[in-house]
């Protein structure tokens, strides 16, 4: 039953083999990368506004689309920057790999740590910013917008577990049509105002100028607007991805990427200063403005359409970047080893878990609100830049390489800039939130480093060398202890005694008693039966088994001296139907679990079917 | 550290022989048993009043008094009727039992499902009515009733797993403050009413009268009431509860409920005539009450408390009730056997948990609103009355021992007044949601055989006859075939290899490559290292070890045609911090619960300790 619903889910278990078919061209590579960076223009152009109006009245706009262009130009810089490290980084140069290869495993865990929290904090904002999009086209959903957004991280999630190539097919159609709208919308919008003269008044009162423009202010409305820039670091992180050539297909899709966020982010910013639209409550900034360049027809809606399914696919770039991210830090140690095994559909299923269920903890936590999510978001992001690009500076600096000087100034200059880039980021939102990012990104580290911690502990505790060598073959005297543990007498315990008597003639079974009437009616059963073992039975005043169990074998132990391996027989009753575990007691798991504990104790569990 | 957690919250663990120690004599006894019916007028007299007074306005005040009375009427004569059951069963007499014994298995559990809904709602009731005795008088409260009520439930779960004794000590305190209180009150009342001529205006207006009396607005007043009289059930179920002679015990803590019952209801009912409270929302009637006799003095607030308090212990006649009565179905076969053991305090402790999950969710969902859960209340307790006292009946009249005419005519009153109380229940309630117990109890009746079935057949298929006897001692060539899963080449191997060389001679290593590289690393080593046994690799192009392993076994036992058992070793890592069992994959669970599902495979498990 859950097998099949798996199936209809997620599709049929593929072949590891089937794993180069899954690979992504420029073509469904653009649009899968492509629409973190391109549709935060529905939330950071607002951002942006959202700082300088209350204090510059209509002269945001202006500075507006001044901030808009300052992010396209850090993008460039950014897409140089990191045209080079994906060169230098052919299997995948995320900021964790190039951070730690050239700084070392603290600042590689730094990036790492900052991204996984950017990465968790994309999916939230970008479902709640969608979440906005469809609640603005229809206001009625507004009380349910958690719902709403819950619903839209589900279906996300299942297309994600269902494996990188198809997701971007089901996701790359709609990246494109909101290109196509959007472009539309720029040309129309531009067309009518200049062609035809036509300026509606704003939707809204634009709050009257009440200061004038300052630095601090336009480096916090910046600030607000970097958010869009983490689908750069999906690129390079996920070079496996792309299809061979994939360092030349990887480096196209960057190049388009950026030219696609100047053309929208730009044109949209423009037609902000024509439109002025007002940042309220209930209906985005970009809706106000598809609203006044297409009226509310069918234009309006489909635009809000597309908004809403372009950022869902913005947060499925997260989904594309960490389980990738996991899975490398995993193969390192610093991170759990399962996130580096792929899934049925051969994606990284538990980094995709993991993601989702973080995304949805936040979406709940934050009440689908962008505005409260948002100062926690792109520290993370422009902190790993910074040291992704000082760890390729540093490299080119070692290296002395054919053109080293050229190179490293280019990705210097990449450092310089996301390094203030970060500190203007941390200072302006830190009282709103930032600080929580401060203080999360050094516990992982720690964790991380705990976890490695443990794998090498591990690792030196197994290691096995040639001159540690086998007890070949058996004892000639066969005296191998196995205690069978004796509940009541039944076919199952006869099952356990046969395989007990097939692996050693010293076998004896062991009753707890817990209560006087029971074991007197087995005393007697036992007499009966005749079954040609020894049988010891221990009272228990506490109802507890694994305690004077422990004792005997512990005595046993002692009384053969050999500190060798005893073998304890459990059955247990194998069940056709779920729901009739709930009538059986669990404590062989218990059992099992404290026997563990001690090293000389091996268990041979008995399976009983128990037919339906 | 969560041991010791639970030791202080529940105290140290008792021996079995400490069971006698934990009874309860009369003086203790009624408390925790009388709460329940004695704390119902807090709720149940404005439950009357509710359903009067929109109706008849002034006039309710007699009415109710009359409704009162016949409830207490009812009272008594299920006392005399429930004396008689007590001495009958010395074991314990609950509706599930007699109903069982003298009518069958399906009245039986009929009765028992319907115990089972009265006390969870028994909680969920009285848990909700202490929250609003506590909001009455603290309306800075309401709006985190829920938070409220869900706290008392785990107070009242945790005194209840330490034992039934000491909970009755803790709890039976409160009890006769509430009953002092309550006598201080009706006789201030009284005396300032009658001596000193006291009588102040209604503290709400009371609604103006737009009909007269009928019929049914007075039986389903009186149904309202009849909330009241679970306690008896939980008298005559918990004789093994009372100390030797505890038959005598019992029927002394009936009468002396009764009385109690019969004093306070009766007197509260007979203030309501003189002092007129008004259901509202916000304040109970029983506050309105204390308020208008004592001004809102200390008195007032000492009556709030000890009200509150004394809805929590009715609360916890239902936690002495439920678990004892799940434990004899449990022993019956028709309820899940863990019911019936006892926790590390002697009480059912597994029945304890049930209930308070239970009353906490109907509490969540019904929002701690006692107006919303009252009419689910009362069907199924006097459903079971009527089971029980119609099976005492049926029994004298079967078995025709001295005075058994006498007897069947008390046990058959009691059942002819109980049958017509719980068809009125089900008539005034039925729309109210009393439907949803009509539904429920039928399902629990169904599952409840369900679970009886499943142990039948369980009992059948592992019955033991003696002429089916074990094979002997060891066959003579040691070839019990013995399959090691190896992973990688380490210590913890080694031990498996130890532990199956000392089992048997027959032993091969099977490895599952899934990956190509890892599996030419581990031929490489194994050649090196020589351990003496063969090493068969299987390749798995879906990474799937169970498939592979188990069709290998399949092959095994076809060729060696002997159909035996085959073992399969597995190691298994012992992990001292819970939290490194996250950086572990739990495959061998996985793989265990495949394999077990093959008859003829059994799983030793080998140990390997990770030291920290």
């Amino acid at each position: 039953m859950l097998s099949k619903l798996r199936e209809l889910l997620i599709g049929k278990t593929l072949k590891t083999e089937e794993l180069a078919g899954e690979k992504l061209n420029v073509f469904w590579g653009l649009p899968i990368l492509a629409s973190d960076a391109v549709s935060s223009v529905a939330y950071a152009g607002e951002e942006i506004l959202y700082v300088l109006i209350g204090v510059l009245g209509l002269m945001s706009y202006k500075y507006m689309f001044y901030a808009a262009l300052c992010i396209v130009i850090l993008l460039f810089i950014l897409v140089f920057s990191y045209r080079q490290t994906i060169d230098s980084y052919p299997n995948g140069g995320g900021s964790y790999i190039v951070a730690k290869d050239n700084l070392g495993t603290i600042p590689g865990l730094t990036a790492g740590a900052s991204l996984t929290i950017d990465y968790i904090l994309t999916v939230a904002v970008s479902i709640c910013a969608g979440t906005a999009a469809i609640t603005s086209a229809m206001p009625s959903l507004l009380q349910h917008k958690v719902a709403v957004a819950i619903t839209m991280l589900v279906i996300l999630t299942i297309g994600n577990l269902r494996g990188t190539k198809e997701s971007s097919k089901l996701f790359g159609v709609p990246t494109y049509l909101f290109i196509f709208s959007c472009g539309v919308l720029i040309v129309t919008g531009i067309v009518r105002h200049f062609i035809f003269g036509y300026s509606p008044a704003p939707l809204y009162p634009i709050p009257k100028a009440i200061g004038d423009i300052t630095l601090f202010l336009f480096l916090r409305a910046f600030a607000s607007g970097c958010t869009a820039l983490s689908g750069v670091e999906a690129v390079s992180n996920g070079i496996p991805n792309f299809k061979e050539p994939s360092q030349k297909t990887a480096k196209s899709v960057l190049g388009l990427l950026a030219c696609l966020v100047l053309f929208i982010f730009g044109g949209l910013s423009f037609l902000a200063t024509i439109y002025h639209p007002v940042p309220v409550t209930n209906v985005t900034v970009f809706a106000q403005i598809a609203q006044q360049v297409f009226g509310k027809n069918i234009m309006y809606y489909i635009m809000q359409i597309t908004t809403a399914v372009i950022l869902v696919m913005a947060a499925n770039t997260a989904y594309a970047g960490l389980p990738l991210l996991l899975s490398l830090m995993a193969q390192d140690g610093f991170a759990p080893r399962q996130f580096s095994q792929r899934g049925k559909r051969l994606s990284f299923s538990n980094g995709i878990i993991v993601l989702a269920v973080a995304a949805g903890v936040l979406i709940i936590l934050f009440k689908g609100d962008t505005h409260l999510l948002l100062p926690l978001y792109a520290v993370g992001v422009f902190l790993s830049f910074t040291l992704s690009q000082f760890g390729m500076f540093l490299k080119w600096h070692r290296s002395k390489a054919l053109g080293w000087k050229h190179k490293s100034f280019i990705n210097g200059l990449g450092a310089t800039v996301t390094l203030i880039t970060v500190t203007l980021i941390g200072i302006t939102k830190f009282l709103h939130g930032a600080w929580i990012v401060f203080i999360v990104i050094p516990l992982l580290v720690y964790f991380m480093l705990k976890i490695k911690n443990h794998y090498n502990k591990v690792v030196e505790q197994i290691k096995l060398s040639n001159n540690q060598r086998p007890n070949i073959g058996m004892k000639t005297n066969n005296d191998q202890h196995v205690i069978i543990l004796l509940g009541t007498l039944n076919k199952s315990f006869l099952k356990s005694l046969n395989c007990a008597n097939s692996l050693s003639q010293n076998v004896v079974a062991f009753h707890v008693s817990t209560d006087t009437e029971t074991t007197e009616k087995l005393k007697k059963k036992w007499k009966e039966y005749n079954a040609g073992i020894p049988l010891i039975i221990e009272h228990s005043a506490y109802r507890d088994v694994v305690g004077p169990l422990m004792n005997f074998i512990e005595s046993e132990d002692r009384a053969s001296k050999h500190g060798e391996t005893v073998t304890v027989v459990l059955s247990q009753f194998v069940i056709t139907k779920w729901w009739h575990n709930l009538l059986h007691n669990q404590t062989g798991y218990f059992i099992k679990s404290m026997l563990y504990k001690n090293r000389n104790v091996a268990v041979l569990t008995i399976p009983y079917i128990i037919k339906e």
